[in-house]
């Protein structure tokens, strides 16, 4: 799962105050401490930010000496070879948020996700929106609130429709929602075509955009979800590069009808990511992200498309992934059907919306070409009790 | 207008790449320069974050040492005190964007914009949506496509709504949103109520935000604007501290019905600040910013009420100011109702909306203690032609 073609990097320190917090990159269950193995400084930065800044062909050439780096030595021992000194144990260190979050943008670029939202908060229109088809509908997050996959998150306080007016408290449908994240290495003045992609997106990664469907439901007309997302959202710690991702690339589902010519496909994009979703540790989802209408490269292309600018650090997710079938939905709005259908989970207890001291986990993997899966790890979160007095 | 009763502060260069750039307070029309005149290096960055991070005791110090360097000399010669030396002539500077932004979330806390655009955009519906006298409505814009005043505007291109399809394009309905802006100094990292506004915002500025009608009417359904306003927003150079608005202070307008008690009023936070905006040079409105329903303190008591952190530099904005005539609409779309109603300008010219290189400029003033007014300066933008081929 962290073998040479993966290769995810992230932040890590020796522990304590994370003062000394650097760019490492994992392998099997060892952190491959960068600035000490490469004596670059750019990798002694609490952040990717720096090194993604510096674009494709550095990333290429960074990857490729790693890659030799760690196969140096005896045969059967590729690990221990120039390395290995620079090598930490993975459960000896302390993981960071890997880079510094410019703007956040979440799409909503899966049919089913889309199309089964619409039925559920829209009932009597139609399942998608009339422009759904036509571009990768998003709308901007809370950078501030981005935290570190095992951070806990606090159940949200807020307004909920009510009979006699709304009221107040804690949210009672409380969702995750499992995502594909995409961040921005080399940033843009203005438009990125969809042919353009790989040389502004360094990696991908985990996202959990933490939802509270009662809040959503009531603040979101006319101007989108603020509230019911802002209060957290979790990324996991290691970023897998693009290049890693070559053998997942497939072509997206087909387009009915053919999409302006600004997000023509330009290669597929599409990825043959296989998330899981684990809640207090029984499956309950297995989304293929594969199903996903919008690739990612369209998504930054439409999102460019205004003259608007990119910056290193920008991120950017997929939405909801879901499937077809009721086990392929990547959030409980989906799976307990707006809390129609309540889901029994292997040990026998029942969900419709998140309980206080639920854990999530979403991670994912991807093939490689040599026949092996490529871990993307997980981002996890356990739900606290409000803060509401 | 940037007399003793203002004191606005911003960042300003000796003009060349602004590696020089730093903090100064307008006064007259000259900047003092507050790393020279206080000689703390706080004010030697190239943004008041590290300043607007010290807090609201350090803010009233501060202001309270300025005004004593200013005032001292002799009588009839105030600005001719010590800090004569630390005067720079407006004229001689290179002003930049006065804050690093965070998160950016803009509102639509006016009732006559909110109910105007309601009736224009949803003809066949309650000018209002049902939540929208029980919160302020909002959410999240760019920060980083926040360009300081002056800065030229390029006309963005996206998807219109078409009757065989959406088509592509340069945006053919371009409008500015007149807006007053408020500027986070101490973070938070939970709920900030309505009675420690002052607290934690630093000062007040003037935003337009400029919006595509024609993409925003296609793309907004379900989850809010997004390419329409993400192109660029623009700000006033010079922040005005709150402290400088106490007579200002007024109550908003009556609240029918009561807002929910962690929305309750604690003192006024109304601001009577009388905006002007021109387009190319000639009056198009004025609108009255005390009419705004909902205050600003209300506002960051709603951004964090479900436990959103808030980080120094996070801004948001009121969203259009509007009033009760037609003189008094902040936006174009509100002014020509949707274009049905073509504006006649002073020179003749006529607008529904911008058109290639219309400038626009929105200021305002504020009552002080002493009988003068403070003054905003100004936020200003020139529309450049598409891109586009």
């Amino acid at each position: 799962m962290f073998g040479l073609a993966s290769l995810p990097y992230g932040v890590f320190s020796d522990g304590g105050d994370g003062d000394d917090a650097r760019v490492g990159v994992r392998i099997g269950d060892s952190v491959l401490d960068l600035a000490r193995a490469l004596g670059d400084e750019v990798f002694g930065e609490p952040s990717l930010n720096a090194f993604m800044a510096q674009g494709r062909a550095r990333w290429t050439e960074v990857r490729a000496r790693i890659t030799e780096l760690l196969t140096a030595g005896q045969p059967g021992e590729r690990h221990r070879g120039a390395a290995e000194a620079a090598l930490r144990p993975l459960s000896a260190v302390r993981l960071h948020l890997p880079f510094t979050p410019g703007d956040y943008v979440d799409f909503f670029g899966n049919e089913y996700h889309a199309a089964n939202a619409g039925r559920i908060f829209r009932p009597d229109g139609e399942p998608l929106t009339p422009n759904w088809k036509h571009m990768p509908i998003g709308y901007h997050g809370r950078s501030g609130t981005i935290v570190l996959s095992g951070t806990p998150v606090t159940r949200p306080c807020g307004q909920r429709r009510g009979s006699a007016g709304p009221t107040f408290g804690p949210s009672r449908r409380l969702d995750f929602e499992a995502e594909v994240g995409f961040v921005v290495g080399a940033g843009a003045s203005g438009p990125v075509p969809v042919s353009e992609f790989a040389e502004h997106v360094f990696g991908v990664f985990l996202l959990n955009d933490w939802s509270s469907r009662d809040l959503q439901a009531w603040e979101s007309q006319p101007l989108g979800p603020f509230l019911a997302k802002s209060f957290a959202t979790s990324v996991s710690p290691w970023v897998v590069p693009l290049e890693a991702l070559e053998h997942a690339r497939i072509s997206p589902p087909p387009r009915d009808p053919e999409p302006l010519p600004y997000l023509a496909d330009a290669g597929p994009w599409g990825l043959d990511l296989a998330l899981e979703v684990r809640l207090n540790g029984q499956p309950v989802a297995r989304p293929p992200f594969a199903t996903t209408y919008w690739t990612a490269a369209q998504m930054l292309a439409h999102m460019t498309v205004n003259g608007a600018s990119i910056r290193t650090g920008d991120l950017f997710g997929s939405g909801t992934v879901s499937g077809p079938d009721r086990d392929q939905r990547g959030c409980l709005l989906e799976l307990s059907w707006g809390g129609a259908e309540p889901l029994t989970l292997a040990d026998g207890s029942v969900r419709t919306f998140l309980e206080d001291g639920d854990e999530v986990a979403i991670s994912a993997t991807a093939p490689a070409a040599d026949g092996t899966r490529i871990g993307f790890g997980e981002v996890t979160g356990q739900i606290r009790p409000a803060d509401h007095p």
